[in-house]
């Protein structure tokens, strides 16, 4: 087999069995392996930055990396905004970048770039096969690196000669890190903490953020009185009817300030200290409380569900979860409204759905309205570089073709990565996005107040404004071959989302919505 | 003055007045800025890679840099493959990249990344600013630095408090690096050569590619009997009646081979040695005949235009150069085919147009159909990284509000940077994007038989192939403000470009031609 065969073989072997392509020349020789092993799915995406985030939604449903399949150092950039959100959300991935044959490199040809940087740029994994032989072993290695606790970026450069050359065998799969199991001296310490009677938050990420670790969290809160937060942007929180519902951490500084206010003790568990996601003149940039102390009850790469598991235990024996109770809001009625619209969402939240979040200012109120829906998860922008939201919904819905999977989408996000909903259609997925179409940047209107930016005349105004000409993404969905309608009103709204839950394959509305700011 | 206003008025001063911008927080106090200097203009893009191609495709047209405005690394990182390919065509670019507040960046905020780093990647200057009394100096060096022969990537990064602090002066402007002068006994040297009788190829690139250097290359060639021909991608070409007819070196390695058969020397002036754009089994990756001696007349960074001219002197003196006739294609009828279109385009296409080249396999006849049209220049894909063709339109068009721009989008890369379509409505540029809707990577079918690839089935087959289902571009630019027709006979297309000619403002015509493989 030449040294394609042998890398999808192993992935294959190793569990990677989709693999997000957005191939070209280089990559013609994996691309014709892929026939050769049955079990690989190739899904195309039509830019990089859709194939990325595809892959990072996979992961955080599928909890195991997908592959991805990249042309060179130009197909890699337009890919890392996305895989930096990838990064912050500890998502496991493995990136095969192809490059110029080995021996064509130093001819510096048009596409010749130092893929090397570009990968290191995402402080993962990385290495270069540079002959046939390597493939395999650096494939099974990608992958165990991928999923080394806490989860990372693995970047496999492969020449063109490296992939088109005969010789290459499958290697066996490696196994991966663990997380690291927290000491009982550090769970007791904390454990002290909490009994002490002196005001706790505990504050937790990761894989805490599912339904094991919500319910540990639950009782220990329950026991203690200690309050409990999820980080604010967690890569997937379990939430809804019958799971604990635990508040996430304000976006904004002065939210968290409030959140946090007169704790004497905070303790992390899967996650870092608060800090504020921007600075700001005058604003402090370290968000945990002026006399507090930090105590970290597990790192990222911990065991950080067995460990509040066990400090439940210490602190919660015989105290149950508080699981939220079932309740929708009413469905509203009339023009759709900032405030209206996540109501429609709760009222009509099917069961089990996927929320890929990326609502931005529109969706401020989203998670009250949302709490007592049918049990779901929900996925948010964990780095902060929008565009996220239509790739991650597509890889979510790939991961699981049984679940619904709601994209809640701003607009001006949206356009980033746009191209990926004919990637939805094509294989398809059951997608419904809502574009939040409020025709601006609306929350860099508020981030132009809170900065302290003075003087904000006609040209600044102009560059966070969407209109002029208005986006109709109902056309530009259409022309992508996704089904699409407009919904002005809440009852439009509400049944164009029953509609698109009912039928097969995706579904866009195009939600016109004044902007909060 | 703040940072950010110190920095707009010094580049403002070193003659860089438009910035293509897609901001976010860290950059809102370089938009509150725009308005205290009202010599700069502001142009939104709704993704990095058409505020970088559009930055490249300005360069190209006002031969002077316009800036750009980045979001941190996610932003910079989105914005590279168009930077790649500007880096490819020596454009002059400022990149304004914001960063957190230099004392922000500790707390490893989401968006934190090593900008530096892929800054780095473009191989062009790179600085930060670390104190508001840097930014200026920073700023003009900056612009000299982008202009220093033959051009390249400036990239600036600005952390946020460097910014907003307050104390900023305006910096002088600093004078670029000319190009060097070639010196005389290099001129003769090559001038024995061309008098040897021995078969000579001069080929060149840069701005020898514009009408002064294409009038010296053919004067030459029509003394001397050499063959001449442009780079396989120049940045900018001037062609057209009246212009000297030099052909551009082929992009498949074969054509090379062809017409470079039998040469003995090689002149160079303003370019490199032909390579392979890719590597392919078993053939060359160096497309210099075999036996045949280069000759550097001028390397990049030297005054290849000068060198020529003084060339010319040596060996032509008295000889006029060989003037394209005016000569256009009779308009084709019936459905549009890979082979008419092009001819439509010869026929209709009007005076000073700037042709933005993405076609790609559907516009391998171009040339022959376009040769004798009125005279125009033609921008092409320096880098290969796909998705250039709409923001360096985009650009070209605010560089020359008063000249026609003519994108020729092949489908599969227009979907790259698609949104860059509003820009040109927000703008009302007169910009005409006719998308050559093949509906496949029609050059990846092709490149996989030339790889060598076999065993080929339909999982390989169904990643190159862009149907099912079928993209509507009409809707897509409708959807994006830009108004759009469809065209699928040659009567259409010449009709609809008529129009699309005559009235100011952007406009899309979605033509259906098969595929050519």
């Amino acid at each position: 087999m030449n040294g394609a065969q042998s890398l999808i073989r192993t992935l294959v072997d190793a569990g990677v069995d989709v693999c997000f392509s957005n191939p070209g020349t280089s990559e013609m020789h994996f691309v014709a392996a892929l026939d050769s092993v049955p079990e690989m799915r190739g899904v195309l995406g039509l830019f990089e930055g859709g194939v990325t985030g595809a892959a990072d939604g996979y992961a955080r449903i599928a909890d195991k990396p997908a592959a991805t399949l990249l042309h060179l150092g130009p197909g890699l950039g337009n890919g890392l905004a996305n895989l930096h959100n990838a990064r912050r959300a500890n998502s496991p991935i493995v990136n095969i970048v192809g490059d110029h044959a080995t021996y064509h490199k130093k001819y510096d040809a048009p596409l010749e770039s130092d893929i090397d940087a570009l990968a290191g740029w995402l402080k993962g994994w990385v290495k270069r096969s540079e002959t046939v032989a390597e493939v395999a072993v650096d494939a099974a290695a990608a992958v165990a690196a991928a999923q080394d606790a806490p989860g990372r970026i693995a970047t496999l450069i492969l020449p063109a000669d490296a992939s088109w050359g005969e010789g290459g065998e499958t290697s066996s799969p490696v196994t991966p890190r663990a997380p690291k199991k927290v000491d009982e001296a550090t769970v007791k310490a904390v454990a002290d903490i909490l009994k002490s009677g002196e005001s706790v938050a505990v504050l937790i990420g990761g894989r805490a953020c599912r339904e094991e670790g919500l319910r540990a969290v639950s009782r220990i809160s329950a026991a203690t009185g200690a309050k409990s937060f999820v980080e604010t942007f967690p890569s997937r929180l379990e939430r809804g009817a019958g799971v604990p519902a635990i508040d996430r951490l304000g976006y904004l500084a002065e939210q968290v300030t409030y959140q946090l206010d007169g704790i004497k003790h905070l303790v992390i568990a899967g996650t870092r200290t608060p800090v504020s996601f921007f600075a700001y003149p005058g604003k402090p940039s370290d968000l945990v409380p002026e006399g507090a102390k930090v105590h970290v009850l597990a790192e990222v790469d911990e065991d950080m569900v067995g460990a509040l598991t066990d400090l439940a235990e210490l602190v919660a024996a015989g105290t149950e979860p508080v699981l939220q109770a079932e309740s929708r809001p009413a469905l509203p009625t009339g023009d759709l409204t900032p405030q209206n619209w996540v109501d429609v969402i709760g009222a009509t939240l099917p069961e089990n759905a996927i929320i890929a979040d990326e609502a931005n200012t529109s969706g401020l109120l989203l998670p009250t309205a949302t709490a007592g829906a049918p049990r779901h998860d929900v996925l948010t922008l964990t780095g902060g570089a929008i565009g996220y939201g239509i790739p991650v919904a597509t890889g979510a819905a790939v991961a699981a073709p049984d679940r619904p999977v709601l994209n809640l989408q701003s607009d001006g996000s949206a356009l980033y990565t746009i191209s990926t909903l004919w990637t939805q259609a094509h294989e398809n997925l059951n997608v419904t996005t809502v574009i939040l179409n409020n025709r601006a940047y609306a929350i860099l209107r508020l981030e132009l107040q809170r900065v302290g930016a003075e003087g904000s005349g006609p040209k600044a105004k102009a560059l966070l404004d969407l209109s002029g000409p208005d986006m109709d993404f109902v056309k530009i969905a259409e022309g992508l071959g996704v089904p699409a309608t407009r919904a002005t009103t809440a009852e439009e709204l509400a049944e164009q989302l029953a509609a698109a839950y009912a039928e097969p394959g995706p579904h866009l509305i195009d939600a016109i919505i004044p902007p909060l700011f």
